[in-house]
């Protein structure tokens, strides 16, 4: 495998029902985001609300993904579990679905120190079949890989790059001074808001929520600040913080993100806005403001 | 289902390598923490490692514990999972073994608002087979369900008490305060250390971590608390505050309890100290450390 | 200096406009607290409000509240400050004005480590001409002095006692086990809402907000878990939880606390309830619900 | 005053004992700041350890940083307080002493709600004489002028920017989109690994610890980032993001930052590296590791 760069959308999991997916609708989102020119797929993420999900439905998801990507482009599968055991089988699963990478955060109940999960990652990476992309999310996991478990995880053969949602750039400009000591390792950067100057200054691309919706133009933001067209790059820039600022900020409670994404892309009619428990989809009210963003924002069907 | 008081340990789960139960080491701890006159027994929890473990032994454990306490205490299985479908499936699973309640944490990858766990609640219990304790445990789940969300909690029928491991003895008293709204429910207390007071002022028994390994100690605390023998209260209470400041201590991260109650189990001969990843046993100088401490506690033997 | 012991009301500080004492309204309090058998008076605390007054408003109330105790009870002045040498001077004023003894919390700009923290002590403590106090507030200073903290600085002559306002009964426990190293210290506990069982399990007493409005209700408590008449110290505890479940919560702000109870201060005709920024005094709203508040807790005079 | 952007020391306070200036010290390192070609001076940031200095310390600081600065460039005081009056009165000094504009970090010890924190701006700012800055600082304060917050206070006529030290850039981004509305606005950033992207990004300029050491480094930094000087700007980042590695990450504590600047000046001979109370200078193990990083640095002398 060649290493990854570029934009791989965390795409949302359709439902139409409590453990049901909206196949239809999966397909939709997926011929959306290719048409956009993305990177690659990543499924069972924290958008895609993977922890909510069972582990049938998972299953289903990562098959029928692997189905319709085709091989376009890698899909790459979120192994993020509580249970050792049970990441393991699902990397099983998704490699045998024709997946090309796992992403894993850290096992979030239990608080983690740096020697446990060093030792997690050194005892789980080698039982997978897949390469494997470590992922950052400490609002969610309450913990981070640190820079030294970092430049220590770098040893391992099949660890192949980290997907960074932390936030926090100084950490990110760490990680990138690591980078000379495996020139091969991916670094993505999480929220979107980042994606610019993240690649201007060292990373290879993101996994942006954002491009579910708008591909395009995360695709082309990445583009610019990788050809070093700043002046574009500024412009597109601003563009993805205007959607931050308006479309993410409806509702108020930290799951506004998903809840939009999905609401929106029910609006566009390309599929349901249903939502793993414990969240639920945007009442009316909500619904009428992401209908009234979406129109500020000129996006009124499909492209 | 009378209202369950008492003391009810949450058992360890007692492994000799990954995905294998000590089934023998099962069996001797049930007797022995059975031996000790405790009111229930809990599985799944917390010390009992549950989110590290695959759901395959998650079962495994509930019908193999359901068979060996054979109804002589209450079996009560925590069903806390990040995905509202399995939560639902292990709760028939429990059932239909024999278990006679459930506990629940709050969903724990996502941050929760406190509407959002009120309705996850409401839309689950009624799917439950079994009455349900709510079970707070923030310094894992990032939440609470706050005394708002239990005063309204209460109102759903087949909710019958609360765990709380917050710590948070003023939290504790204003639920104490609500028990008159529906006075067979049991709250219980989390942290051994806190069990003599919120017995002494309104609570209903704890969910004692020490009770695996010194179970009468935790029993007679109870009582000694319940019945208002003070001195003989005291006592017990500084006896259960030396274990925690000692034996709780040795290593030195958060998994430190666990860590140390598994390998005083193994010492005394009990069950084996292996533990789900991300966790690992002591080694030998931790080890040396916990032969040490329970020599002065005056535990040489199972008694 | 005898061991200080019971009920110690941090009393907040009234205030008739910016920068200018509430004298009378100063006095009355001071009578009212002392006619309810307080054992001593905490000026400069949090409830106080101590880090929003000028250093020369501090100075004015150490003087006028030592000049109207006279003596009847000890006065303890909180030094705290982010700065060491502000520190000793306030508390050489405070010497020179009459008070008995100090109180010191962490310096709270600067995120401390326990080697940083202990040093400070180490250094501050043989510059100041009084016993010492020292006070965790972990929620305003981000930091608490761990248990082995604790533990060197009892070897510090000076340093008397400990003010504990973590809510953390766990860690209380731990420190009451340390009290037979040095017998003659007070550990007393800050939130009221833990005065009935600290008491009963080993601290010497309570700093109580509420004591500035109610203090017979706090030394009533006081006595009664000190000379174990349980079913006495319950109930009294009970109507200490009532309070904190319904003033404290009026608003919603964590200055709820300080807000509420200048406010049943003034509506009882003690004092003034202007409060120091970043603060302001309750809106009519609010001001209503305390004196339902009140009405419903049968205080419509001062007693 | 018209609007301030480039880079701006927050100058290290040179210490010579508890409570003594190092007065030729702060005399060579102005010069050597200023000779750095920065925009301007700001004492009494955190960088100034400013919580921890006397207020005599602080006069005297303000007084003799303006008479050697001789308005070369704009001096910026920090009047950050819990204390509204002491603000007040610091700011009226340093009007009086020649400085051109103040810095106010949220009052830090008690939590604050955003309607608080709005409120305590609204009535600081008009008793100020002179032009003011906002500071975000979280870490040390417990809270952030939230977006919302700073739409509001950009109502204010002297409130003229805002510098953020929250490290998280997504925030950052959000406060560039609300600029329009005010353009002479100044946003400037704190942590200098963050200054490349800012100023790339729609920020003004840095309030850069390290041009205590290297001012020419983030002066050449923030002019290739401003001019569009890709590759330029991108090598000077490098090179910033290796000092943080290296020289911020002596010792261990979060002064580790301060501690090491301090030390760093001393080894050039520019100031003493006294420091005020709870710290303390590094010990020579410290001391002999900053030496090899600035060695492998190539600062061995003053450049």
């Amino acid at each position: 495998m060649k290493p990854l760069t570029g934009i791989i959308p965390p795409i949302i999991t359709p439902l139409r029902a409590r453990d049901e997916l909206d196949i239809a609708g999966l397909e939709r989102l997926i011929e959306h985001i290719l048409a956009g020119g993305v990177h690659g797929i990543f499924v069972l993420g924290t958008t895609g609300e993977a922890p909510g999900l069972s582990y049938r439905l998972r299953r289903e998801l990562i098959e029928r993904t692997c189905r319709q990507v085709a091989g376009r482009v890698p899909v790459l599968v979120g192994i993020t579990d509580t249970a050792f055991v049970e990441a393991v089988q699902l990397s099983h699963f998704a490699s045998e679905s024709g997946a090309q990478a796992l992403v894993l955060a850290p096992p979030y109940y239990f608080p983690n120190s740096q020697p446990e999960l060093l030792e997690y990652v050194q005892h789980l990476a080698p039982e997978l079949p897949l390469p494997l992309f470590l992922y950052n999310m400490p609002t969610h996991t309450k913990t981070i890989f640190e820079v030294e478990t970092v430049q220590r995880a770098m040893c391992i053969a099949n660890i192949v790059g980290l997907k960074d949602s932390s936030a926090n750039m100084v950490y990110f400009h760490q990680l990138v001074r690591l980078l000379p000591q495996r020139p091969e390792w991916s670094l993505l950067v999480g929220p979107e808001e980042l994606l610019a100057e993240s690649v201007l200054l060292g990373g290879q691309g993101g996994v942006c929520g954002g491009a579910n919706l708008r591909p395009r133009l995360y695709v082309d933001l990445y583009e610019a600040a990788r050809t070093r067209q700043f002046e574009r790059a500024a412009a597109l820039h601003a563009e993805v913080i205007h959607v931050s600022a308006t479309l993410y900020r409806v509702g108020g409670h930290s799951s506004a993100i998903i809840k939009g994404l999905k609401c929106a892309l029910r609006e566009l009619g390309i599929c349901d806005d249903f939502m793993a428990e414990p969240f639920h989809r945007f009442r009316e009210k909500e619904r009428a403001r992401v209908r009234q963003v979406l129109a500020e924002l000129g996006i009124t069907a499909v492209h």
